[in-house]
């Protein structure tokens, strides 16, 4: 729909775009507006046009004062740096933060899509899983939206701003086999989820160029919380060559991997390393704390509303960014025993 | 300001304000209203007489469809439950929640006040401190304000949310006297704080009801972070008559605690019995998972935004409820050795 091709070489006007849809000036208006009183098969129908055009107001309305910040759940520990970040910005620019969680019956999805084009916010920043025909309708009034840590694919031209998993997963597997380890397995998330399918390619990478012989047996897809950890662990190690170091897809997995060790009598990190992702506020609390795959949260936070408000500011075409993970090195890794 | 007394019998009109104060009547509806353009000392001499005559305008404006809710900074423990507690009843009500952090230093809290008198929402409910004059700013548009879990002496007129922090403190150490312990330390936060002073306060009346002598040695004031907890516990276990539990004043003193025990070679329960407050989820993480005092943090936030809510529609005039903590029984705790 945003193909350059299809576009007529100047701008269009709202009068363009009315005879193009077969409808009246002010029903456009209506739609660009984001006031109520069109059927939806004809907001829709201008929506598609407007997209299709690149329409956007030549006179800019009054300057937006706030902005979206959307989550499906908040999660204790991810939330408060996501938040944390887009705070920041949103300081900068003088802007208050509308926070939304649809909660766990996505009720209110339905209406906050109204509401927002109502609000006519500066930009969108999404941490939950917006339809395509909701990102249309915000496209549409030229409100920017630029998704979090995508986990699923998305269209190319759908802005987003995540982190660099694959080479974290790498850097993770060059830690442990810098220490000498050779079994290394790994507890990876679900393989459809992108960022885990990225950790893993990036261990097997490490793998690979360490000439380390894979054993499939060692590669283990579970959910990421720390009882599927725990309970995938428990099999890895109660194997007869039970590996000397385990990767985890998260954090939650690491301390489930933790609690598999203190069941079978073994010390971290004396007789298995463990190395977590993500770099959770606990990581640094728990016993032994835990090296881990740091993600820099709260800076893609602040990347993801600045990219956005660049967008908005038409100062930018960028498609979207990953920032660098760090392995943050701590006391669940040592050289193996034997 | 808000004495009965000083009131008019019947509601007064703007006019009467405008009299009262020496000023135009443009000039206070600007003020009622959030507009600019009012000197600072005459906007304050409005605000006074409009909370001192209660004036309320007789047509509602607008419905707002949105709310405040501010914190001083975000806290990765806390912050997460408070703001779940919030939209849970900003969505039945279909209210947008603009999220403030002051951030490090305080800078936005110059234009909060500003946009949020401009945004008129439906109320606020502040985790952050505001000073009195930026409530009575509040209060002179008729936005109700409700604090949460207020750490400072408020006046008797400004509606709060809090938590039984005396009676928690008086489970936590009744419970460590029903498991047999005698020597019972606390490791408290600073006794300004209003909850820290209540949960020694609490401590202080379980012991007296034992019949224990209270062994001032045994009660030490200190931060709330791991870092002084570790610290008041190591000197606490290193005496000769070491206590055989300790209940810290958070759950981040009593991961201290743990830490200084390992380092001491005590094991816990068996050798030292431990209780937090405020039970984050950190407490049921970590080894042995942590006996704690529950505070509600969702609910109590949930109940500021309703009594936020129901003040705004004259519903009620309570001035403030705490809502029951209660004590959740891990594995940190258990009968002593002696």
């Amino acid at each position: 729909m945003s193909d350059a091709r299809d576009r007529p070489a100047t701008p269009v006007t709202i009068a363009y775009i009315a005879e193009s849809a077969g409808v009246s000036v002010p029903t456009v208006s209506k739609v660009i507006n984001g006031r109520s009183g069109v059927a939806a098969d004809t907001r829709a129908r201008v929506e598609a046009l407007v997209n299709r055009y690149g329409y956007r107001k030549s006179t800019p309305a009054q300057r937006s004062t706030t902005m979206e910040l959307v989550f499906d759940e908040l999660e204790h520990m991810w939330g408060v740096e996501i938040i944390r970040g887009v705070q920041r910005v949103a300081r900068e620019n003088r802007l208050g933060v509308v926070l939304t969680e649809f909660g766990p019956e996505r009720s209110t999805i339905r209406y906050w899509i109204d509401d927002t084009l109502a609000r006519r916010p500066a930009c969108v920043v999404t941490v939950a899983q917006l339809s395509e025909e909701q990102r249309n309708q915000l496209r549409a009034r030229g409100i920017p939206c630029v998704v979090f840590d995508p986990t699923m694919e998305l269209p190319d031209d759908v802005p987003f701003v995540g982190a660099t998993n694959w080479s974290g997963g790498r850097s993770a597997t060059r830690h442990l086999i810098g220490l000498g380890h050779r079994r290394i397995a790994t507890i990876g998330g679900p393989e459809h989820v992108l960022c885990c399918r990225a950790r893993l390619d990036g261990y097997r990478a490490a793998m690979d160029a360490a000439g380390l012989a894979m054993d499939g047996g060692l590669v283990v897809s579970t959910a990421l919380t720390l009882e599927d950890g725990y309970a995938a662990a428990l099999d890895l190690l109660s194997r007869p060559q039970r590996p000397t170091a385990i990767f985890a897809g998260n954090d939650l997995q690491a301390l489930g991997v933790y609690r598999a060790a203190k069941a079978l009598g073994l010390t971290i990190p004396a007789d298995l390393s463990v190395v977590g992702f993500d770099d959770l506020p606990i990581a640094a609390l728990v016993d032994p704390p835990l090296t881990t795959v740091h993600q820099p949260l709260a800076e893609m936070a602040a990347a993801a509303t600045e990219l956005a408000l660049a967008l908005g500011r038409g100062e930018t075409s960028q498609g979207g960014l990953e920032l660098a993970t760090s392995l943050t090195v701590r006391e669940s890794t040592a050289p193996p025993a034997d």
